[in-house]
């Protein structure tokens, strides 16, 4: 990286590295030394801009979080209740692609290990939860719990399901999942 | 390991090995080398019963497989049609203890990469959809493709839930989604 790119270009780069690395390698091979080859600067470069291993972890996925946090709550807006429930969900098993639902596996596989990791990923859930069961009320859905548990499994099934079966479900298949999820929560359209 | 150990014992305590190193730090973490180290030998005695990394991988994943595979098998014996599909499911998520679903866990995501992984997964997989349509039939369940996805997300997620929240979920919390599964497929108890 040149002198010249400024700092928020350089930690979006590294942040870029960082998620790049977990998606194809999971985040044990994020280190600093492989996010520095891979912008293509020195390892003292990179630690100049986040410290440690730990803080660069902490900065990149925050980072990608929010991103996608973003685009889920631009999938929900102007809907309210049952539809805003949908538009969440088709978001998170439909139009999110492979390379995220790798970084969440990637994240939640790595959680256990790394408090950094660890962490995100629980300001994260705690967003979905209240989010989801809000949104669920207003459905409302009088079993708020089970009907935010069942579609948490149904959820994070389909993530994994891709990489169970060995490649990504066609969309109709996801869809006549969700169809029956929506039918047994009685929030169907 | 002492030289009189016979060779049944040695390819056990190597398939110990693999799957303890894998369910604690994943399949990248499982070499000839810590598998050496974890068994108190030396890597060419390892090589010697194994050959090489990838046969080390088939023979113990395969063994570990095939014993998770008689489980459920004993778990379905004397069932037909739905109660077998709820015996089978049941052993999955209720019966198989965390370190059985850290292992699937990291079969999963190391698969994509691994290819002697992919295999033994896709062996197992090919057995689990047929016992499980075979059984939905059996069962009267019509839409037999749909009702298998259903399961297959379900079960999926229930095992990647407890490491998305961090904590293995109750048992009742399992059981409700089960409950409500059951249901929408018209397969209740």
């Amino acid at each position: 990286m040149p002198r010249t790119v400024d700092r928020t270009a350089r930690l979006s780069a590294i942040g870029d590295a960082v998620v790049a690395l977990a998606v194809d390698s999971g985040f044990a091979a994020v280190t600093i030394r492989s996010v520095a080859e891979r912008v293509g600067a020195s390892t003292s470069v990179v630690t100049h801009y986040v410290g440690g291993r730990d803080e660069m972890l902490r900065v990149a996925v925050r980072r990608e979080i929010e991103a996608r946090r973003e685009q889920a709550e631009n999938a929900m807006a102007n809907h309210r209740g049952a539809r805003a429930v949908r538009a969440l969900i088709d978001w998170a098993v439909l139009t999110a692609d492979e390379a995220t639902h790798r970084f969440w596996l990637a994240l939640i596989v790595a959680a256990p290990t790394e408090p950094v990791l660890r962490a995100e990923l629980d300001a994260f859930n705690a967003w979905w939860d209240a989010r989801l069961r809000n949104m669920l009320r207003e459905a409302g859905v009088t079993e708020l719990e089970h009907a935010a548990d069942l579609l948490n499994v149904v959820v994070d099934g389909l993530v994994v399901g891709a990489f169970d079966e060995g490649a990504p479900w066609p969309q109709a298949r996801r869809r006549q999942v969700l169809a029956t999820t929506w039918r047994a929560l009685g929030i169907a359209g």
